[in-house]
């Protein structure tokens, strides 16, 4: 019997706080559509600043956030995006930039830390002028945080790399800032910093700042006005937003100063790993809220039966990108959720360990392995 | 010097009631995208009950619920869908279906009063088999009640009538019901038997029932399944949408039997402007809570300064469809509104009469004609 | 027993002359995609000058002329095209223009010469700027001659008007001139004074020219530029074409100068037509190449059994747009033809005014009425 | 002054021969699209029984061959295709498949002989069943021979496998068979045992085969039935394509015994470059008709210099995938031109030998090294 529930599955499951519910209830809100709600305006107005950009958008989601700056980017038919083989945008929005943008993806190969080669990225970009046989790449992506690597931070420096990249071939670049602050945080450096060199980046409001519902994207003037067009036509103009811009104004007050601890339990539950026989972990990789693990080759006990054996203890977790575990801490996750998952952990390797028990039965239903 | 502010423009204007606030504020939510948030469950099943359907989403818009409808149904490349030449499809949703879905759209005239001649359907039906010049026609859509004819409703009769005409061709009907709930008080027929004959409707949350922010899509189960995932690739999957579904919870609620009311005012708005000289109004055509108007041919006002000069009292509205002005009453606009607009109407027209008054060039400034 | 053929159905079905053999078996050819076939290059000149345009481009068909037309003007998502609702485009192209290309299609109606009333045109475009409910009207299409209503020739003047509407409002005007030279003979008007107005035309070498494969659109260099790209990507560059520009060539020199006797065997076969009773027929209205006939209303007749019985006599004919049916007439048409379909025709009228002759059951058979 | 012309940029470049033209002179055809080109259901009943498939369908390019087979295994809306990251549809076909299709690539490492590993494919298939964030896997493709490796052939064991693998998973196998023809005849199986996996297969007639134009694609009856279509759609529907046919079905006959010849061609050239300091050729890896070759490293003279030192002599090549020279052989290519490549390269190479030469400057500028 689990009554204790610790939701290590993502930082989007976070529910809205009492401060974010009073915002949601009292909000100033106004038809979005016909003019704009006052709310949105001062959200967006108040994310554009901190981006160091002209404009920004409010939108529903990080998937079409994405999609809706890489439409923009690549308006004109028979363009193509170089982007990450494990970003998020190429494995997980569906294909959608393809199957609903028509936008032809070029990918590069991820390394661990989540960047691309320049050398690499530099080598992926294709110049139709003189030849009919390929389309014209418009737009480089990046992810900061990197998701499928762990979490990992682009530094700005290697941001303004590609960049200039960008700019010598005179292609856009779009920065998918899903976990952006925790970047921030980690590296000890402002936003702004990290996308300096970025003519759009997304941000999602409803992970690790734990607002309802959101995600905002930046850029110039003339870029969010195409792309209020585009939300439009999508389906992403909704009516009176206020009550969750209101929500997405009090979590940036109120989450992103707690962010750093996100980092700090993440890192405890890294090294309580690291510790843990059986486990392989790179805990040095943790950089931010997320956390990859994997059994050691051989191991008797494979991540699915893991997952299992702690999904009975109430612990809800992911398979990672390829198999593996992959645990996401938030706001909602205390210091003591981290100390009992450790625990939960520790219990259902031992298990393992002692192949005596195994060889009863019964402790191996008891933990379903 | 205004103050009042009387808000015709749409019922899209609607704010939030303090019982949506509160619910808002006290829902229950869970992540909808890694599994389902229950409140949106929860309004989910409900509509599914109130319209006679298997399934139900809850979708950010009601051009994302067309939308959605429209590509799931025209699924295959290579479809075309027919659908009224003055709908909201066809006029309104920046041709989403064609730029965003790849789906050919093929119009048939829209009478006065929202309908299309049967005859005209089944005249544009296409049938690729053993031609390779035509489009697959998949789907026929309809739109109750229809906004350009002025909230006009279609009959459940009528709606059989065309279903019947999709059965027999294999075709696929689906329902624009941002409105619907109109059409069934002004009816006095249940939602559900107004799209006995759909395949789909998408009806909106956020217009006369005045939620916040929403529209739910209502068929199969099949249908719905690749509905979600369609959303999820258009950017429409968000996280804790409980804090809306609760708002349209109590919308459903708390507005619905409200509905007649705003007919009624309508009514009273529109008899006053059939005595109006100078005005021109179909009275009898308002059947529900849209009011188009126009000015008398010939007259020296045109629609565009009478807005303007509405504008300066504090009311606002639209242009209708093709020019003209469009009023859309809703459950915040009240008898005193209708009374103090029919005023500053009278007014406005007066000032027209009496050409003396013109000469002096004093009152055509403060009117602004 | 059946042995003559009058192939009537369309001028595609024209087979190449010994002429065209000869020019194909002897064709100056080389890659036309690695470089340029020399012999594609000449036509691409000729056909050029002829249209007083800068530049033009082989391609396979008259639909992938429109297609690729269509979507260069429209390269940005989002576009929006003005064309007839009875325009070949609109109606017997697969939809490719918004299945394929992406393009919202906003239909006005063709008058029955095959024009649309220059206030409609206007009416119909859409300025998205200020709103985020429309897409954005880039271009308008007109089709000279207007095939559906029956070969109809659009005068410089006509077109002119319409150029001038699409400059005024920043449009662009392409012309679907599958059967140009037939208005360019019918009307005495040279073909590059019919598309003065036009940013781009394509024109049909494999109909009343009577080559076996081909179109060339024509425009600006740029244009130009940007189709090859597009003809690449949809698979329309082709290697050796010079066989086939070769054959084309031969039409323009040996073909172009018939154009005017299959006006006059149409006009011929028309005005017999005229004469018969029991048939509908606008003798005035055949300007061209193409004749429409229908049953008079409450004929026994009908134009299917009609169809059937010219079948029997080897007189292949096409049912017209909305029933009834077409004829086509081309250079390999002789004026004997004409007289036997007449003749053939005549017997199977007077068949059904000789109502005792049905009663035997016999000829009835023997025609298949 | 150059007079020989050596061309072995691509077995596109061929002409057609004189028994070719004189069967287009002489070729029986009809309107392909109005019924059937006799000639053409000739080829394509050819064709589809040499493959040992049901159906066949005569398409003007490889590019459009690929287009439709992607797109009609891809049919519903949010698919994805497994492919080669160094594949030609992948590579050179402008993205076609996106951009036109909608289809999301999927890209897997194409080892050095052109397989991609049946690991590598199995894993890059996504189940969306339970999850709302992937595409749906519905096809794999293979080229064979694989240009972007050299020309390198699959096996049918190799084929069967991956044929197994998508059979699994209930996805369809298509193949790129540009060349399948050579592939054949290198590994001395017939054509059609090399496709017996294979759900489609598109092969071209226009590279080694000789034929001045054109693309067969092959599969069951239903699929060509929707290919056909989509041919009009795109715009790839043609009037008498028997002339191009015609020549087709002489390729066949009188090419297609020489293709041998053309792989021993390739092999001296190949051996020849072997033996030639100062150029790094994998001799082994030549298979069939193509040969890649680069200079050493450290090399004075760049691949770029060779060819236009190359171009001088008359000898026309290409820049390989990633700079080096590919050079393709086919049936106008002679042994004697073979000798003269060989021999102008040599040349070419022993200046770069003799550095006393090349501070003369004179040799090196007649060769503009």
């Amino acid at each position: 019997m689990v009554t204790r529930s610790v939701d290590l599955r993502s930082d989007t499951v976070t529910r809205p706080t009492d401060a974010m519910r009073e915002a949601m209830a009292s909000a100033e809100v106004d038809d979005d559509i016909l003019g704009y709600d006052p709310t949105a305006r001062h959200l967006e107005e108040e994310m554009a600043k901190m981006m160091g950009k002209e404009a920004a958008l409010f939108v529903p989601s990080g998937t079409m956030g994405n999609l809706i700056c890489v439409m923009v980017h690549c308006e004109v038919r028979g363009s193509e995006v170089i982007l990450g083989d494990n970003s998020h945008i190429h494995v997980y929005e569906n294909g959608g930039i393809s199957t609903i943008g028509g936008v032809h993806p070029k990918t590069v190969k991820n390394e661990e830390d989540g960047t691309m080669e320049l050398g690499a990225i530099e080598a992926a970009i294709r110049d139709p002028k003189g030849s009919t046989f390929y389309p014209s790449t418009m737009l480089i992506c990046l992810e900061n945080t990197h998701a499928n690597s762990g979490g990992r931070c682009l530094s700005a420096e290697y941001t303004d790399s590609v960049g200039k990249i960008a700019k010598r071939h005179g292609l856009k670049l779009h920065i998918d800032g899903a976990r952006l602050f925790n970047a921030s945080i980690a590296l000890g450096v402002p936003v702004h910093r990290l996308v300096e060199a970025a003519d759009s980046v997304s941000v999602c409001l409803s992970k690790g700042l734990g607002a309802p519902v959101g995600t905002v994207i930046v850029g110039s003037h003339t870029f969010i006005e195409k792309a209020k067009t585009l939300r439009k036509t999508l389906g992403g103009g909704m009516r009176q937003i206020g009550v969750l811009c209101a929500a997405a104004l009090v979590a940036l007050q109120e989450n992103l100063p707690k962010l750093q601890f996100d980092h700090k339990k993440a890192k405890l539950l890294a090294e309580g790993l690291n510790q843990m026989k059986g486990i392989r972990i790179n805990a040095a990789a943790v950089e931010t809220n997320m956390i990859f693990m994997d059994m050691e080759d051989g191991s008797r006990l494979t991540a699915e039966k893991l997952r299992k054996s702690l999904t009975e203890c109430g612990i809800l977790v992911l398979p990672g990108n390829s198999s593996g575990i992959r645990m996401v801490v938030h706001h909602q996750i205390t210091i003591s959720d981290v100390h009992y998952t450790l625990s939960c952990l520790q219990q259902a390797m031992q298990m393992i360990q002692e192949p005596s028990l195994n060889q009863t039965g019964k402790t191996e239903n008891a933990l379903s392995f």
